[in-house]
């Protein structure tokens, strides 16, 4: 195989209770990319177009974790990779970790699969320390792996995957505003109330269970955060509004994707989650925000050969 | 029915990562409670055998827990209540919890089953409540409804009941040493290391899913408890000796059981647990100090009729 294109998915991590540890997966919103080898013993990032992003393979999430990988196989193959960016950089669904996963997914099967998937989470952390100055899994994992995955430890890194209740969605409202993940990190306090920790692993483990048994309102239930969002939310205009609007619309659960400023609203069916959709787009529309707006599946596959 | 003899069952709680939210049923281990009918209008601790424990009944757990329960039905039945202790006070291993599910199942058998299992809960928690100043439920949750329980939420009160890997082992060893659970309560620091926090939520998530795909390996590694137990196992005569040698014969993951002083290796399968039952037996014995030893299935029934 000479060259592979791919879609490399938008990704949640952050998931509410599950912060720094839980992921999923979206499945109409990423990145096409087209990796190639070349005969220049040299990678490459030969064009992206969709975003402004550096094009200096020491300065990409893509090239760095490719790097990464080739320096783990002592190996010389050279690689051309383009990224059209349909993921708008810190939007918070994971622009870099879809760039790291999808160009180390693709190098891989280029190179024959020395790797498996999930041995390949490890170099695209890479990418993301580049991104935020933190090798967090908790986009890279799902990318790769698809529906949910649960970061158990990083030393060692242990990644698993979680089952995906069949109906659910996910509607991102991407309102567009810059917050760094640097700073979204900042400004997290890095010492917690143990009550509100115990409450934070009682609903980080129901919803595990949730998603075991299928039971959507308990998994609604769970997706609470006493930690991080009531910091970070105030980041995101209008954070109390629209989750109270898609609550009240019938989302099962709401909260920051990411490091934000996308927010996310889990739902039961499309139904739903139109429902939901229409009434964040209304309420914003009418607040002057610009915002981009997605709904989705969970895509249980990840990374995709197009 | 005008009477019903009952096993109540020991507990584990606290279980590692999932520090007051996570616990489970033991099986051979716990009381026996005779509940009888009396025409007195007066609910009354008639005999307790084994400990010396408060025969008045707004003093003893049982009492408590039934009153709660009687007071929600505005009844005026009167019940005499025999309390057989095997489970020793402050042994770490829900004694008191004990008492207060299995008094509160049994009347409520004697009264026709007013309430579900699951809703007899809060009213054991009242028990809980008297003996430690603390309404913690995942010592009466596992009693009353067998297997693990997990507490999502205090308040609302929402216990799940998650699934029990068929060849966990259960090897209990309580110091005869006194811990007060106020006292144990007391050492553990307010504020937690976010970071340490993550960790743990980390585990309790691994931990919840190694239960339904019964991984005893995954739940081993995910028995792992950054917060609590490095502060609390300095109560404990050789606390890290013990989870050494647990460790080394083979037990998936060790513990403080409860507030302690009791501590439990889980084993999979018998021959396991045997082999870390005699290796920790000959360490204490060696030290010179007393202790009880208990070795069990996990009882996934919780309160049996006998």
């Amino acid at each position: 195989m000479e060259d592979i294109k791919i879609f490399a998915p938008a990704t949640v991590a952050n998931l509410s209770c599950g912060f720094d540890v839980l992921g999923c997966c979206l499945d109409n919103v990423g990145d096409e990319m087209l990796l190639r080898k070349n005969d220049l013993n040299e990678l490459r990032i030969t064009r992206i177009s969709g975003q402004d992003l550096p094009m200096e393979t020491h300065k990409n999430v893509a090239g760095v974790a490719v790097q990464a990988l080739l320096k783990q196989l002592d190996f010389t193959q050279g690689f051309d990779i383009e990224i059209d960016k349909h993921i708008k950089a810190g939007s918070g669904i994971g622009s870099s970790a879809a760039s790291s996963a999808g160009a180390v997914y693709g190098i891989n099967k280029l190179l024959g699969e020395p790797f498996t998937v999930k041995e390949l989470i490890p170099f695209a952390m890479e990418g993301e320390r580049l991104a935020s100055g933190n090798a967090h899994a908790d986009n890279v994992a799902p990318a790769l792996m698809g529906g949910f995955s649960l970061v158990r430890s990083y030393d060692p890194l242990e990644v698993l995957a979680l089952p995906s209740p069949p109906k659910l969605r996910v509607v991102i409202l991407h309102p567009l505003i810059e917050v760094k993940t640097k700073d979204s990190r900042a400004i997290i306090k890095q010492n917690v109330n143990l009550q509100d920790a115990i409450t934070q692993w009682g609903n980080l483990g129901a919803l595990v269970s949730a998603l075991y048994v299928e039971d959507y309102e308990l998994f609604g239930r769970s997706l609470h955060d006493k930690i991080i969002e009531p910091v970070r939310s105030i980041l995101i205009p209008y954070f109390d509004e629209l989750k109270q609007i898609a609550m009240e619309s019938g989302a099962l659960g709401f909260g920051i994707s990411g490091s934000g400023p996308s927010v996310f609203a889990m739902c039961k069916g499309d139904e739903v989650a139109v429902s939901v959709r229409e009434a964040m787009q209304l309420f914003y529309q009418e607040k002057g925000i610009d915002f981009d707006l997605h709904h989705s599946e969970i895509n249980t596959q990840g990374i995709k050969i197009i």
